[in-house]
């Protein structure tokens, strides 16, 4: 309830007296309602009450998970969405409605602006997402977790993989590692790829066998109480030759310094900058992929990014990906990437996995 | 091309000459580009031309699996997607561009709109959708294939359940068999659910310990090439008592019911009305979940839905779930789900698990 009101000192300033929330991450964060699933779910909240408006497949659940919000369960087959959306927002005095631009699909958004009379809908962008860059204590305490998971996954795959196996067979050993260690579902689709494919920086697994002397890059992710990790290791099963451990080297430093980079109070742009002008003077300038990362919490990408020209500043607590990579089209590619909290003076890695070159 | 050349048949009757297309499963559908990330590529068809727009992540997956279709890697540090897309539809000449409104995020669409110039984008809905709706052999091939993998995965978990497993590990093994079997990725979130949280339609596997007597269900799916299968099948782990076998054997009657009502020819909701007409005579009419079920394919639920009030018509080669339930608030519930092909004069059954009670 501190989050909803929170969120509602923010209506003034954008000249709204309700706001329908439609981002599956927002609601589990204001009300507690967790679904995997998209859209079967939207939030309404006015000046002194709030509804979870959902379907009978989810209504029990939704009780149970909401005690400071009143769950309300349409009949779908009587009642249009934008009918009972426009009766709840009158019973609250709602009259300028802001709903979250970037969540509602288009035509849902046609289908509700049709059904509001004299209620206006306002359109709003990342405001519960702004709310939701500064996690607390018990957000971190899930993230460590989920981090934790992740480097534990991965050890156990390192000690698996024998040339032979293909990509798919690795990932869905690494994805059961991760659900074994107590993820409750992936972060997002496993990135998976060796040899030459590992030039696509978000390549899916593949049928293709592991070879001896391949680059392997795993991507991957653990959940925790809708928190999740995302990792990136790149490493060679077997011995390394000297280009694979030259453009190691290389992304390893340009990840170090962006780690090192990330502090409290400087823009976004700053370390994904530092980290460009490091590798344009690398002989692999022309291969180092867009951007050095993205904010990260119950969902896996959420803003801001840092890249060139987010201008948006670094706070203390805010948790983000640092994931310089080189990706060389026909050889391969190496990306280290690692979860970090912003502390006060520094940083805090919340993926501890070693960044040496494994040679497995 | 076939595909694509089928949907510019439909331009003008929607008074479009182009269409950008959003839906990551519409997209694989014509242009052969797969990816399990969303919003990552647009699909511009034009009368003559279509380009798939990505970015440099996806670059060289694209032109490997999009033969027929021209690639656009976006540098999106320099060029907004709606400058990029005014750009390439201005060279084919189009003029009225219809967008899946179902498929552009509200924000989204905003922003390509501010970007149009005198482009006229027009909504359309389920253009690609309509045309995906008849499998052709190729696809009914897939999807027999997820059906048999989802079987197959089932069959072993059976195996492997005991008492004081919890939900969440039983799904977890339920989704390592999945993928060991073939399965690419799961078809949607894991449902399952046990003893008295069995009332819960989409409950999502929690730490409850299985119970000897427990109700169970479990509704998962496959993925080959894309294409889905979804099935549940409700069990009870131990001996099941008199009102679990009762309330199981009306929804193995309604269930039967449903797959012998689908045929060509007939609404989708004549088998829905059916099976409610039969289990509105029952003791547990109130607890009847709503509607029948859905059309299945490269989404796990595709429109139509075998629900009330649905008038367009069953055709051969659509693919649908036939699932009734009964849901008991505090006591639990029974589905049944499988998926079943419209064939000229009857229906396959693409899931083939028994459907007699199953008593582990």
């Amino acid at each position: 309830m501190k989050r909803i009101q929170t969120l509602r000192e923010q209506f003034a300033t954008h000249r709204i007296d309700g706001l329908l929330v439609a981002s599956m991450s927002s609601i589990r964060y204001l009300s507690g309602f967790a679904s995997d699933e998209g859209g079967v779910a939207l939030l309404l909240i006015g000046g002194n009450r709030e509804y979870l408006i959902t379907d009978y497949r989810f209504g029990e659940q939704a009780r149970e998970e909401c005690s400071h919000v009143q769950v309300v369960v349409r009949d779908r087959a009587r009642q249009t969405l934008g009918d009972l959306v426009r009766e709840l927002a009158v019973e609250c005095n709602i009259q300028q409605l802001g709903y979250e631009r970037e969540h509602f699909p288009h035509g849902r958004w046609l289908d509700l602006a049709a059904e509001m009379e004299a209620l206006v809908l306002k359109p709003v962008r990342g405001l519960v997402e702004l709310q939701r860059r500064i996690k607390d204590n018990e957000e971190l305490g899930y993230m460590r977790r989920a981090a934790d998971i992740g480097d534990r996954a991965l050890d156990h795959l390192l000690g698996m993989l024998r040339p032979g196996m293909t990509e798919r067979e690795a990932a869905v050993e690494l994805e059961y590692a991760l659900k074994r260690a107590g993820s409750e579902s992936l972060a997002f689709p496993t990135i998976f790829t060796s040899g030459p494919r590992t030039s696509r920086p978000h390549g899916m697994p593949s049928e293709r066998p592991l070879r001896r002397g391949d680059l392997i890059t795993a991507d991957f992710g653990a959940v925790i109480s809708g928190y999740r990790s995302d990792m990136t290791r790149s490493f060679v099963l077997g011995k390394a030759n000297p280009k694979q451990r030259e453009i190691y080297q290389l992304v390893r430093a340009a990840q170090a310094l962006g780690v090192e980079s990330v502090r409290a109070g400087i823009p976004y742009s700053q370390p994904a900058d530092t980290v460009s002008r490091f590798l344009a003077d690398s002989p692999y300038a022309d291969y180092a992929g867009e951007g050095l990362g993205h904010a990260l919490g119950l969902d896996t990408h959420e803003q801001p990014y840092l890249a060139p020209g987010c201008d948006e500043l670094l706070q203390e607590n805010h948790v983000v990906t640092v994931e310089p990579g080189i990706y060389v089209p026909g050889w391969g590619g190496v990306r280290i990437e690692d979860d970090v909290r912003v502390t006060g003076s520094s940083t805090e890695l919340l993926t501890r996995f070693t960044r040496e070159l494994i040679e497995i």
